[in-house]
């Protein structure tokens, strides 16, 4: 299914690609899924068990994603029929949000990291976020904005 | 406040910082709430025209955040008092977080990206997840999963 194109002016507050995201998989569950999909747990009990979901918001959120085109059906079974979700290009993406979120976990949410990602098989992986243009590691202070919807300036009025 | 940390094996599901990170800050306000005050919208009724979220839910989401050491109060008039929100050190680096769903939002969520973000103020900013220690890319398939937890392998059980 073709991706989920929301126009940011219909949301609520600032038009803004963070919330159109949030929008899609903006919930606990949502990105949980998607972790568990890139690991290579596919079906649904598999999804259930490792992301703790319970299993009637896991099905509503599955369709959800499956609706968005972040996940697609494969029937990998016919009689009886059993499918599996495999990740779209859209959702294979997502891979860089669950990585920020689990270097920030490490770092601010959990009392040890549960977790050691090995890169190349020869080093603990932490990442960073750099800029594809010039190769630097983006601070927010060398980053300006250019707002496209008339009305909305970066800061908002003051009472 | 000292930043909240769960033990991650106290989750549901599969003991990961993911998970401890989206406890915190996995819906859709907190994270909406982190893009305003890094945008310099420090008081609430900015950050509710900003993120347009209810203000009895905006309050109850800033509270926690405070809670968890993501955001703190600051008193900037004694009389009568008025309070303006800050980030913390942990909160400022969910700049990381908002800036990957920016970045997908505008690949995969919105008609239109609503913002053109400018790196030193020469070109537009687009970013990519690198190692820090050798500095490449990272791609999914050059990273292997040492899970600490006993019991949770990267893939489960399947029926």
């Amino acid at each position: 299914m073709a991706p989920l194109r929301i126009d940011p002016t219909t949301l609520p507050g600032r038009p803004c690609s963070i919330a159109a995201a949030l929008d899609i998989v903006g919930d606990r569950w949502s990105l949980l899924i998607a972790r568990e999909v890139l690991l290579g747990n596919a079906r649904f009990s598999q999804i259930a068990r490792n992301t703790g979901a319970p299993r009637d918001r896991l099905a509503v959120r599955l369709r959800t994603l499956v609706d968005a085109g972040v996940l697609e059906r494969h029937v990998y079974q016919e009689s009886p029929r059993r499918e599996e979700y495999r990740l779209t290009k859209s959702g294979r993406e997502l891979s860089r949000v669950t990585q920020a979120l689990l270097d920030w976990g490490d770092r601010w949410a959990v009392t040890t990291p549960p977790v050691r990602l090995v890169h190349h098989h020869d080093h603990t992986l932490h990442t960073a976020t750099v800029c594809t243009a010039c190769g630097e590691v983006v601070h927010r202070s060398d980053v300006t904005r250019e707002e496209r919807t008339p009305g909305w300036d970066v800061t908002g009025p003051v009472d």
